[in-house]
């Protein structure tokens, strides 16, 4: 790990003459590597490496991490050039990410990192309480754990550490899929965690990405309001119990969850024991067309229907299809809504924009017979800043319509 | 007003086959006056009055209000072309815009209507307790009057029922801008209005629209929590003391509230006194482009700064120079937040939308020297809610920095 080593005289690597330097300049923070001049050098520079970033007429215009092995070749990590990306830098980046979650949360369980949101690149760090999971998505991050770990550690005190490998765009970095323990030992049952008003079980080794998924919580309140009074609430693609819980700790009457994994209603059910909502908690494990066609026949209504689905449109070459596919699920989704009742959709699809995604969910509603007043338009909570320059890719949405 | 009894054998308008009669019968609301046949018989139509539109083949598509002096030549009141909107058709969608604004609000103080988003085109109506403000801004509510405010007594029983007429598009509608009293008396003193966990004053009758906004309620919350913890906070375009009370009631240690109304900073005064928050809070009156430069002149550095200026891009004419507008508040703005402190800006203008208002803050905190996290993206609160298919128009964006 020589790389993790502070180099007073970084290599420089230069941006061609057609590259964006103005966008650059003004706070975009990739180079795509047919921006940047790939000479032998450039590319014998292993994944990970430090560079001072040069335009085109060798005016420096900060330090990168540069991955020749990736189509974003190099990624902004300090607009000084002079900077020296070591564990002191990680720490002081750590802290400023710190601050901003203590200012806006009671207690330690949110997303502590959000890649270029805060200007650690590629990195993902999810903190529970103690326990730490990082997602280094990105070359610099993974050749860096040591370090990485070492100043989580010094500013946040958290004594155990998962690393999670399962992010796809390690792939894309050249990066493998072993996740690990960087320290202390891994929990051996489902963590507690305390969140819009329940308790979620999040099992950080063997679940989906960090086990929990934080960046709905704007949303999940919103539903909990809506589903006060004793109202029977649907939560399809639930996960651990995600908008459910919420709404049954808002004060919703009852509240049925499903999932296609019935290790996550497991966790599910754990979540709503250990709020004291397991009464009016019900689970039904198998896939959301097929319980959404089941429940039409029956012919259930519930007063709020959420449907938080996986990314139907990951890529821009699945957009149609994912479309279709959101436009499926509202439609399926609007017949089960009482009349006057709510219907959330959301959407963590990259690929499909805001106006796509409230297009489909329209067209759906419309399709089951139903006209819908757009309450709330959503997105992922504060803990998961943006960079203003990259905020179009803002992924999540979620629609909340009265019927 | 013989216009508002309702009519067995309603005129019939009928659409010309360019018309996007599509996208009317997939809820746009709206024809406009080139989509019309425009024969003797419909010319001659008195402003609001109420017709059965037909497509170009002339299968009906719903009972809508026909004004021939406006560009929106109908408005769509109800698909059912069999619906007789009458006082008991009002009190029905009265209704259902209560049922809403009650689950979501511990008490009565909310906009009640929200025009096309409440199936009521052009009409707005806030409550405010006892007290109700309506502004109709088309000719079919102004003409119905008496049955709208009878309706509303009836279905929420406020005892005061004012008519505010000072909405710039009445005058697209040929309407003029004469407010009244249409019930009880008017409030002879301000308003006290509990809102965002303190209370503000509202003068109903003398103020700017209805004395007081709704919209930015969700935004109030964010921007409290930010300001936790004895912040030094500042509010510009504050109007009766929107943010910045807001900000104070969430623990906020000093308060600083500019705007151009005396009158109107008055009002945040006394609120503040309400509140028992008038020793944290100041203001100061005049233009806010030179208190933002004095400021800066001064050396003074705020926690969190917001500005919620008036619609600076009314119409697309006035885009850009609107755009250019709110670029330089956002530089003007940025300079006066402490490092690491928050920046929230707003816009209210139909015609800058959100990816545009965006790029105008982003550069302004650019040429401010000063890089932003994008923390939260905000809207209208659920009382305001939108028609999908006008929600392009969505007027209300907040966005709030972390520098």
């Amino acid at each position: 790990m020589t790389s993790s080593d502070p180099t007073p005289d970084l290599p420089r690597v230069r941006l061609l003459p057609k590259a964006n330097a103005r966008a650059i300049r003004h706070g975009f923070p990739w180079v795509y590597a047919n921006e940047l001049v790939t000479d032998r050098r450039t590319r014998a520079l292993s994944p990970g490496a430090l560079a001072v970033l040069e335009d085109a007429e060798r005016n420096p215009m900060g330090v990168v991490a540069v991955n020749p092995a990736s189509r974003i070749i190099c990624r902004m990590l300090d607009r000084d050039p002079d900077a020296v990306p070591d564990r002191v830098w990680f720490a002081a980046r750590l802290s400023r990410a710190l601050a901003l979650r203590s200012r806006i949360y009671d207690a330690p369980f949110y997303r502590l990192v959000h890649a270029e949101g805060d200007g650690l690149p590629g990195l993902v760090i999810d903190r529970f309480g103690e326990v730490a999971v990082i997602q280094p998505n990105a070359a610099w991050a993974e050749v860096r754990l040591d370090d990485l770990t070492a100043a989580l550690v010094e500013v946040t005190g958290v004594t155990t550490v998962l690393k999670n490998a399962s992010g796809r765009t390690r792939a894309l970095e050249g990066l493998d899929d072993d996740s690990a323990v960087l320290l202390g030992s891994a929990p051996q049952a489902p963590l507690p965690v305390p969140m819009s008003g329940a308790i979620y079980m999040a099992d950080l080794t063997g679940g989906q990405k960090t086990g929990l998924f934080y960046d709905q919580r704007p949303n999940h309140a919103f539903a909990a309001r809506l589903a006060g009074q004793g109202a029977r609430v649907l939560d399809v693609f639930s996960h651990v119990g995600g908008f459910a819980l919420a709404m049954l700790a808002g004060g919703a009457g009852h509240a049925l969850a499903v999932d296609g994994s019935a290790p996550a209603l497991e966790l599910a059910a754990q979540g709503a024991a250990a709020s004291g909502l397991a009464d009016r908690f019900e689970t039904r494990q198998g896939d959301a067309f097929d319980v959404l066609s089941a429940l039409a026949e029956e012919g259930a209504q519930f007063d709020v229907v959420i449907c938080d689905p996986p990314a139907f449109a990951p890529s821009k070459q699945a957009l149609d299809a994912g479309l279709r596919a959101y436009e499926r699920i509202a439609r399926m989704a609007a017949t089960l809504v009482a009349p006057g009742g709510y219907l959330g959709l959301c959407s963590c699809s990259h690929a499909a924009d805001l106006a796509n995604f409230r297009g489909a969910c329209t067209r759906g509603i419309g399709k089951a017979g139903r006209a819908g007043q757009l309450l709330r338009t959503g997105f992922a909570g504060p803990d998961h800043p943006q960079l203003p320059q990259l905020a179009e890719t803002g992924y999540l949405k979620a629609l909340f319509y009265r019927l």
